[in-house]
């Protein structure tokens, strides 16, 4: 791609923080130089960038899970590249590695904060899909939150996103009836037929979500893998069986509010559900990725899990894509193409 | 008392279904022939009988997490009584019992379903107070839901009521701090001076729960005990600390509600702090009261276990002190003593 040479670093940096839901104006492109990698840095060229749903937080002042970005600072993202320069960082020029970078067409980072990946066990953009946050996030949210067992009923929203794809599949190998909420006839179809869900619903088109529920999930819900929250979620809580685990995992609905949201308090029905609602980060799990992710690797090589990437092309559209997560624009993982690999 | 006498028995039966805060009219008290007890059952004549807040919940039709009362239906509550006829029910004339009865001077019940009680272990109305449901609520609540150690802030709502009075003292010997919410400054001083909680919050006069909050659990909440919801669990939601648990045991600032009550959505908040909220029923642990119970004995022995009754003399008044419960009236178990106990 003609963007990428090397006397010009494109840079994204915060230009304001958004109230509701952000626009273009947020990001701000500026061209400076390509940085110099210090003492133990090395020198990355972005390939990939992954845009999520929870950089939303970042760009809120204070209270966010995710620290939050100062106006001025450049926007950071999970990268995939390719290492440049090492100053002893512990890599060689033409590593493949992941970090948490920026959304720029180089950085620099300490050597330790660099993972290398092997392109030869999958493709590149999948470390930042399935064998990547979004699949470990789905991998630990599923075995170890909200825990489907055969014979039980998982739900989970944003069935068509990175993570909820992800989800369905692992808690169908488990043995669950699966049943996944998203946005389109597209994503219906997709999560029924390529992902193997018992049922999809389109909840932009189901205006009783219980109903909705009540015939999707005839048995009640035993556990439910949350990425959007909102009315949806109220509909779940009162479907909830006995001993059900609730997985929180994210709430992209109420990521733009502007108001503290508020809905029908679920307490309550919790004492007589006897469910157990729990938040997770996946950074609490990091220290597992040894296990989660070649397992991960292995559903992925079978055939068994599949997975799905919407790539849109060109740093300079990144704000695009991320704007688009709030739209329901993405199949599986969103991700940016900034610059060609060539093995 | 007077109004025992053998021949007749009296016996409140639901008049109707309470909309809202529920008054007198709720309450149909007739007399009636003392009943004889079948095959394999015993007469037991009433010395005192519980009122509790989870009542309300079985005068409404439908869902509910304990059994709904029909129209028509004798009240039922659990009993300290004494046998006095036993028609193959294993038990001797004069033995002393607790079980599920009636809100009436006499009720049978089959053999199973009555527990001998010892009255030379601790004084017979402590069987339905800190030796009984109450005190096993607030015993695996605290143990086994919300598990507050050395060290960590430990919040209870409903703070000198029969629940929580129990609760915040097994949290203070497990070495936690101790914050109480309740009603009255009475109550606070009982909490802090009696009961020996770090610090008690009368929400009654206390216009910025969080505020009051950070000042008495300086450090956030590790661990929420919750009997009341509504706006004080709002305000614990917002300082529970990472990996903080919540153990939801009632609700009753929402029990009189007649529209499903709303507020602010915490789901998003439990991601950052990565809290697990579980609603439990004390049913669910009632094989384990074996262990429990001569637990709780052995503290309430010690004096390192405190505990207060509210009694309220004369099934006619029964109806008085459960309303009260809804007013806060009681300081620790509200009991109703129907007979007098002659050992």
């Amino acid at each position: 791609m003609a963007d990428t040479d090397a006397d010009r670093n494109r840079v994204f940096r915060l230009a304001e923080r958004p109230t509701g839901t952000p626009d273009e104006d947020v990001f701000d492109l500026s061209e400076e130089p390509v940085p110099e990698p210090g003492p133990g840095e090395a020198l990355v060229r972005t390939l990939y960038l992954s845009v999520d749903p929870y950089m939303r937080g970042r760009m809120r002042a204070g209270e966010s899970y995710a620290e939050a970005w100062d106006v001025g600072d450049p926007l950071r993202a999970r990268v995939v590249g390719e290492v440049v320069e090492s100053n002893g960082a512990g890599f060689a020029e033409g590593d493949l590695v992941t970090g948490n970078l920026q959304w720029a067409d180089y950085a620099t980072a300490p050597g330790p904060e660099l993972s290398a990946i092997d392109p030869d066990l999958a493709p590149i953009s999948t470390y930042l899909g399935v064998l990547g946050m979004p699949g470990n996030t789905a991998y630990f949210g599923v075995q170890e939150v909200t825990r489907p067992k055969a014979g039980e009923t998982f739900v989970v929203t944003g069935a068509a996103g990175a993570v909820g794809s992800t989800a369905g599949q692992i808690a169908k190998l488990n043995g669950a009836r699966v049943v996944g909420f998203t946005g389109s006839d597209e994503k219906v179809e997709f999560v029924e037929e390529e992902l193997g869900f018992d049922a999809g619903i389109n909840y932009k088109t189901t205006d009783d979500y219980r109903a909705a529920l009540d015939e999707a999930a005839p048995d009640g819900v035993d556990a439910y893998f949350d990425n959007v929250g909102g009315e949806i979620t109220d509909a779940v809580f009162t479907r909830l069986n006995v001993d059900a685990r609730v997985g929180v995992c994210g709430q992209i609905s109420l990521y733009n509010a502007t108001e503290v949201p508020t809905g029908p308090r679920k307490l309550m029905g919790l004492i007589e559900s006897r469910a157990t609602v729990e938040g997770f980060l996946i950074s609490d799990f990091s220290e597992r990725f040894d296990q989660s992710v070649p397992q991960l690797g292995e559903w992925v090589a079978t055939g068994e899990l599949q997975y799905r990437e919407t790539v849109t092309e060109g740093l300079e559209n990144a704000p695009d894509a991320f704007l688009g997560l709030f739209e329901g624009e993405n199949i599986g993982k969103q991700l940016v193409k900034v610059a060609d690999y060539e093995a």
